[in-house]
Parts: structure tokens; sequence; C-alpha cells
């Protein structure tokens, strides 16, 4: 095993904790011994426990003397809910410690400069950073600009229609594709839906198995309310999770405010689903960064779009994506992609 | 090598074929020397040329006797624009036939048994068969039917529009995606447009090179004309290409009836290339086998829809498609998909 090898394992054990650790990022953590046996994994644990470094010493004991620490995010160097995991580390005499990411949060960063200070041999960006970029980019956008990642799912036909001209749309995808929902739902901390939506669809927005059990950790409800009332009885008002139902006092909500709000509130990403008024306002407005389309094989030639006005009039304004990865999902495909320039 | 060797041999000659051949289907023939060495490769030259045994024939000379040939569809056992191929590979001494796809044509067919009767062995429909018919799709699905077979190409943004709002739609797609629908269209004996696409783009409608260089074998224009007229001076009626202007008389145009006609003429396999309207009639009259969609990886929120009415209504009609294949054509992403039950 080599460098590469210790990190690829970190990032894995830090895709595992996406959507459980807001507002703390989810970090992943493999101690080696000198001589190269994996000790300790750890990833950090939900707000208020244990980060990943902390946990993977705990687990390699006195084998992390003189070893090396792989670490997806540089070391916090303060004290937070916990104390500073540049200390654990130099407590536990780690001779090498090879981090990812450099801190964005100017409050937690200056770890590796403390590593190095007490004679911690540290190397950051150099082991694959963009691996640990990407499972951490959701956290790593929202704290370096102060307001949630922003993820927009879809889903539609291939011609681009998001129900039939009767307003059916149960359902457009697949099971395999919905169960797929419910894993992107499964990594957020948000799920933000407009009033039209949930006028017309009544959705629980939960996060739920196959069977229809409900996860243990349930993302925060958001409905952007408008100038129809919701009804009190809509199931996304029910008990299996928190809701905050945003109004717009009468008229459209300010959705930067409301985006500020939930950062605010620990949201460091947000899962958009629709319907596509606010799906426009959104990318209008240049809120969203990523965009996922679950695509059905399927035609109609009629019926409403799946994305509604953006403000967008001429092809050379249209919005132009980078496509980051694209899958079949039982029948259906599954295009994501990033918003250009954010 | 071993027989799916060869026979995959013999389908890669097909492929190279196709789009040359009509009225003939694009075969493809090696000849194996008793000691496995391939001897001989042909494949169908554009009609009134030899047939692809005839060609294998002819490269393998005496090195054919005590062979064995392997070709895609069944030999031909009568006498057209040449010889018939059956009595070519018993002249030539043969011992095995082994033939990917039965005959379909009934003048055709008999090929095997007259190779039988004659003391050849002859395997139908054993190596590889579903390979030889996916090169022969479109030849084997307009012969057995008695009308072309129909592929219909769309270029759309993620959230299906073909336009943004003004009317502007230069270019949706990439010069890669472009440089594919000539491909496309170099694989087909006719291209099919509506009026109001003609009207609104002027398109040219031929094969040509990145460079714009135009290919020496062209397909058949066909404009599907209207109640408006179209300007004689269109490019559609330049020299460059044959071009077949249906009218409507005043009306719609029969499309069941221009399909058998254009299948009169000798076209086997046709590309529709829209617009939304003519699309749309011609789905919903049930008459499009495949369908290739490309997508680029933008959003408008508005602009007219890549599909127009096709008289499905609610979403239990949604015309359902079986992905065939999903590939990136530099950043846009092309769908091929089968109509199902056709
Ligand atoms: N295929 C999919 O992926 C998908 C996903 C979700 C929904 N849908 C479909 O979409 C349809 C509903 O879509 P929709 O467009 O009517 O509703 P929507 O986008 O869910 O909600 C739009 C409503 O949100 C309120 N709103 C408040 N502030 C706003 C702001 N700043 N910008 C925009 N809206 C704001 C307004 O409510 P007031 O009108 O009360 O003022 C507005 O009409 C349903 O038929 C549903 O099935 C499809
Ligand atoms: N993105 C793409 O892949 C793509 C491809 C092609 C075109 N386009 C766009 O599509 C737009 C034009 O689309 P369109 O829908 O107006 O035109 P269209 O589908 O190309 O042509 C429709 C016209 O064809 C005539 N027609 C005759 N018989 C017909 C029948 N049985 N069924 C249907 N139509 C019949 C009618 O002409 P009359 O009106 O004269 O009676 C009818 O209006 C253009 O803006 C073009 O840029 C996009």
């Amino acid at each position: 095993m080599d460098d590469q090898d210790y990190m690829r394992r970190a990032v894995e054990l830090a895709w595992l904790s996406l959507g459980e650790t807001s507002p703390n990022p989810n970090v992943g953590c493999v101690i080696a011994a000198p001589g190269g046996t994996i000790v300790g994994e750890g990833r950090t644990a939900p707000a208020g426990g244990p980060h990943a470094e902390v946990s993977a010493l705990a687990q390699a004991g006195a084998l992390a003397r003189g070893g090396t620490a792989y670490v997806t995010l540089e070391p916090c160097d303060h004290t937070g809910r916990t104390g500073p995991c540049t200390l654990a580390l130099i407590g536990a005499g780690v001779a090498r410690v090879v981090v990812g990411v450099r801190d964005p949060n100017p409050v937690a960063a200056g770890g590796a400069e403390t590593l190095r200070s007490a004679g911690v041999a540290v190397d950051v960006g150099v082991v694959l950073p963009e691996l640990a970029r990407d499972a951490m980019a959701g956290w790593l956008t929202a704290v370096s600009r102060g307001t949630p990642y922003v993820i927009w799912k879809f889903a539609a036909t291939l011609d681009g229609r998001s129900a039939a001209a009767d307003g059916t749309s149960k359902w457009i995808t697949s099971p395999e594709a919905r169960a797929d929902v419910h894993r992107l739902r499964a990594g957020v901390d948000a799920i933000i839906a407009g009033n039209g939506t949930v006028l017309a669809d009544d959705p629980q927005l939960t996060v739920r198995s196959a069977d229809g059990a409900p996860a243990a950790r349930q993302p925060l409800r958001v409905v952007v309310g408008g100038t129809r009332s919701t009804p009190p009885g809509s199931k996304v008002f029910d008990d299996s999770a928190p809701t905050w139902a945003v109004s717009g006092g009468g008229g459209r909500v300010d959705l930067p405010a409301m985006l500020k709000e939930l950062y605010e509130r620990g949201v460091r990403t947000a899962l958009l689903e629709g319907g596509p008024t606010l799906a426009g306002a959104f990318l209008e407005a240049g809120l969203v960064d990523r965009v996922v389309g679950y695509l059905a094989p399927k035609l109609l030639g009629a019926g409403p779009a799946a994305l509604g006005a953006a403000g967008l009039s001429t092809i050379s304004e249209a919005l132009t994506l980078d496509v980051v990865d694209l899958a079949r999902i039982g029948p259906d495909i599954r295009l994501t992609a990033a918003v250009k320039g954010v």
C-alpha cells in the first residue's frame, strides 16, 4: 500500500459520514503504523461526537507512535465541542500527517502549522486532494461561502416533461430511480420544495427505505410558502421530521435570505426538489451548485416542463453545465452535472 | 480463432457497408480455409455490384475449397442483378456455411436448403445471430414489413427545449455531436424534415465532413410539405443531393402512404430530423422504430419543446423506450433507444 491507497480509504470513510455530520464536515481518517499496517480508522461522528482523527487514534492506541495519519481535511486546531485534533495527533506521537484539503474555515484552520511546529511532517493537498475535495464538496463550498450547497434534483421524460398533460406524474421514473433519490436525500441536511409542489403532490419529503421504513436521521424539510395557503394537514407537516415553513409574507420568499438562515441553522447541503417554478427562481438567482436529473426513457409530447422560467431567453444565455457523471439506474438515466462558475 | 471470432469479423464488415447498399442488405462475409486462416473477406457493394459472398470468394480463390464461409445473412438463392450466392459457394467447394440471420425476403430465401442439398453443412442463427441482426436491423425490419425503418433524431437541452424562447437554436449541441449526426445521416437512405423546419432553419440536409465537404453518396432528402408553401430557393432544393418534395395537397401529408412510396423507391432506412410537429405525428402514428437524442448539458427554462403533440395525455400512455446505448459525445450526451413493441 502506498500514500494513495491510504488516502483512498480515508476518502471512503468520509463518504460514509456524508449527511450525518453537519454543521461539521464529513472527514475520514486512517492511521498507518510505521510498518504500514492500518491500525486505526475513523470518520466524523454526528455533531458533538468525536472527530475522525480522535476515533482513529483511539483505535490505534500505542501503535500510532511513529506512524502516519491520512486525513481528508486539515486537522482542526481549536477547541469546539471537542478538543483540537492537532494536540491529539501530537500527543499520540504521530510522525507524519497527510492532509487532503486545507480547512477553509478560518476558525478551525492553522492545524498544519501547529503540527509542523511540534516537529510533525505535514503534506497538504499532495495526495489525491481532488478525491478528498469531491467527498466533502458540499461542506467545503458551503463553509467558504456562508450559504448551503444546493443540489437541484428533477425527474422528467426524455422530452423534458415532469408530468403528462392531465397533470398525472406517478410515476415517471422507476422504483430504482426513486430509491436513488432517497439515497440523495440521506446525504443532505435539508430538503426544499415549493408551495406548488406541496399543494399538487402532498409529498412527505422524508428519507425512507424501499419498504417505506423511515431512516433514523431525517433532513429538515423546508416549504417555500407563497400567496396560496399551505393546508396545515399537508404530509410535510407531519411529525416524521422537522419542518420549516418559510413565509413569503404574502409574496415571493427572498431565497438568498432563506439560504443564509438555513446556514445559520446548521444546514450545509440542501436538496431542492422543485417544482419547476421554484427551480427556475433558484437557477435565475444563481443559487444552484449541482443538478441531478433522472430521465425516464419515455416520451409525452405534452405536459408541464421540468424547468420553468429562469430568465434565459436566447440560446447564448443558456445555463451550461459540466457533466460529472452519467449512470443507468434501472431503466432510467441519471445525469449529475455541476453548474459552471460555481 | 473460433466460430464467434470469424462471425464478429463478418459483422464488422456488414457495419462498414451500412447506408451504401439499399435496396440490398448490408452483408459481411469471411472465408476461412480448412486450416483456419482467413483467406477472403467481402461486404455488399452498392446495388448492382457483387454481393459479400462473391467478393470474399473471389479473394479466396482456390483456398476456399473445403473451408468455411461466415456470412451475416442467409446467402441468396435467386438471380437478381447478380447470380445466386449459393451457386458461387457450392462452385468454390466451401464445406460449411455459418449464417447469422435467415433472409426474411421470400424471393431471396431458400439459400440454406439449396446449400444443404448440395452437401454443404449449414448453421443458421447459432453463432452470434444477435450481432448480425443488430448490424442489419434497419434492412431486416424494413423488408419484413414493407416500409422503411425510421430513426427519429432530435437535439435538445437537458430540460427538453429544442430552441430558446426567442427561437434561436444555433447551436444547442457541440461540434462533436453535429459530426455524429453526419455519421448517422451517412448510414441511411433518406433524410426527412417537415415544412416548419425547412421554413425556420433552411437546412441543407446533406452528409458533410467537419470541413464542410460533401460525401460522395447523399441520402434522398424528403420535405414533408404542408399548407404553407416552401420557397423554391430553399437549400434543401439545391443540386447537392436528390430531393423529394411530398405535397400534402393543401393539407397534412399521409405519412404511412409516404413511407410506403419511399420503400418502393428503394429506401430501407430513413432519418427523421424533425421538427417537433412532424415527430409528434410520426410517433402518434407508430411510425418510429428508434430514437436518437442528443442532449446538451444546458438549461433554458423556456422555448419550444423537442417533441410536439403525439396524442398522449396521461402518464400511463407515455411512449416507453428501451435504452440500447448511452454515450458521451464531446460535452453532450447521446441516447439511443428502441421504441417498444416495434
Ligand atoms: N418532476 C419533478 O422532478 C418534479 C418535482 C417537483 C414538483 N413537480 C411537479 O411540479 C408541479 C408544481 O410545480 P410549481 O412550479 O407549480 O410549484 P413549485 O415550484 O413547487 O412552487 C412554486 C410556488 O412557490 C411559492 N414561492 C414562494 N417564493 C417563491 C420564489 N421566490 N420563487 C418561486 N416560487 C416561490 C409560490 O407559491 P404561491 O403560488 O402560493 O405564491 C410559487 O407559486 C407539480 O405538478 C409537481 O408534480 C415535479
Ligand atoms: N432540435 C431539433 O432536433 C430540431 C430538429 C428540427 C427542427 N427543429 C426546430 O423545430 C422548428 C420547426 O418545427 P415545426 O414543428 O414547426 O415544424 P416541422 O415539424 O418540421 O414541420 C411541421 C409542418 O410539416 C407539415 N406537415 C405536412 N404533413 C404533416 C403531417 N402529417 N404531420 C405533421 N406535419 C405535417 C406542416 O406544414 P404546414 O404548416 O405548411 O401545413 C406542418 O406544420 C424550428 O424552429 C426548428 O429549429 C429542431
